[in-house]
């Protein structure tokens, strides 16, 4: 009787230490689970995000120019067209600017290439709020398309020096920044050795949306002296 | 007796189960656990380098020219210096050139900036493989640094065209990439509005890196013809 007496405790205590083993390992195994689970969903978006933010090369010249119709009227009906059909560097920079659907601002030294000026009157007249920031000297000089963007309305301020305004830079939907050592001129599509870098970064987005504010505030004319100077 | 022989099998089995379900549950946690590690490692470097890679612009003009002796000697003895000593864009571009351990790959349409061309040579005296690519016309420019860059002995490559090249980017180690609007000239130090975004995106660098050597063999003096055309 005693020996049963005291076997009967030594066997619960044994089966409440097994029974917390269990319950412990069975926690233990949900809670790293759960957490797994969850850092899972968290890398998710986050990689999607990255992949969003990879930049973009353009190197020009392009070989050819790009076709006006193939690009802005989805097809060409001329039998011998001598302009590009196939994507080229210019072709893809137009498709980029045409993504935006609120806001366009450009911030360019020099503007006469028709295609890239027809692509910011299109945003225009599409209702995106285009802004267009240039260098004095620059907006007369032959072919300059600016001429062209105060007639169909759109705005346009420019410095008042005799250095460059010298940025080529764009900015789309707050979101797309277009930069690099193009100006957008037919030279520099066909001729000159020239790069565009694409991207969402948004450290970079936000300093060059500031450097365009700063400025657009700057050459408001409404800002200007008597003597002209900003 | 019959009873008991049919007890044992049934412990038996009912003790089996048990233990392969303590044991699967027991392999599977140390699985899950091992993983979760795993992946925190590899993780830690990732977080490093996107760290590395957060790009950094900046933007022109300077108020004043950097004090070249505070550039390069790291201090000036002039008592009424009128350069700056405080950090200004060129300043901190010039560090991030000096940052160059192994090579120093220039691709700039016009440079007569001598601070900045002094810092190329300074590379190059301590080893830097340095490498210039610039446009023809602008060689002979005035203030032109590229026959000080000559005389040194840094390698120079240029075009032969009616067209530009019109790039205005560096690589520094094939690892960080200066690249934006900004010529290397005093102009463009004190008076133009200029940009200038220094990034390590692996993509970008690549890019640039391959524009480079495209354009170093192109350019290479044995492959021009008898009529200078490359």
């Amino acid at each position: 009787m005693a020996a049963r007496c005291l076997s009967v405790p030594s066997f619960e205590f044994s089966r409440i230490l097994r029974i917390s083993w269990i319950v412990g390992i069975l926690v233990h195994t949900t809670y790293v689970f759960i957490k797994s689970v969850k850092e899972s969903v968290k890398r998710a978006p986050q990689k999607e995000q990255n992949e969003q933010t990879a930049p973009q090369v353009l190197f020009f010249p392009d070989k050819l120019l790009a076709c006006r119709q193939f690009l802005f009227e989805g097809g060409c009906s001329r039998r011998h067209c001598q302009f590009a059909h196939e994507e080229t560097s210019l072709s893809k920079l137009i498709r980029v600017l045409l993504e935006a659907k609120q806001s366009l601002d450009v911030c360019v030294f020099t503007i006469n290439c028709r295609e890239l000026a027809d692509a910011v009157v299109q945003l225009h007249n599409d209702g995106v709020v285009v802004r267009v920031l240039t260098d004095d000297e620059q907006m007369g000089s032959t072919g300059s398309q600016i001429e062209k963007f105060r007639r169909e309305g759109i705005q346009v301020r420019h410095d008042l020096s005799s250095f460059f305004m010298h940025h080529k830079f764009a900015i789309i939907d707050r979101k797309q920044l277009v930069n690099g050592s193009f100006n957008w001129t037919r030279q520099a599509v066909t001729g000159n050795r020239e790069n565009v870098v694409i991207t969402s970064d948004e450290g970079l987005v936000k300093a060059f949306s500031d450097e365009f504010q700063k400025l657009w505030e700057k050459y408001d004319p409404c800002r200007r002296t008597q003597s002209g100077v900003l």
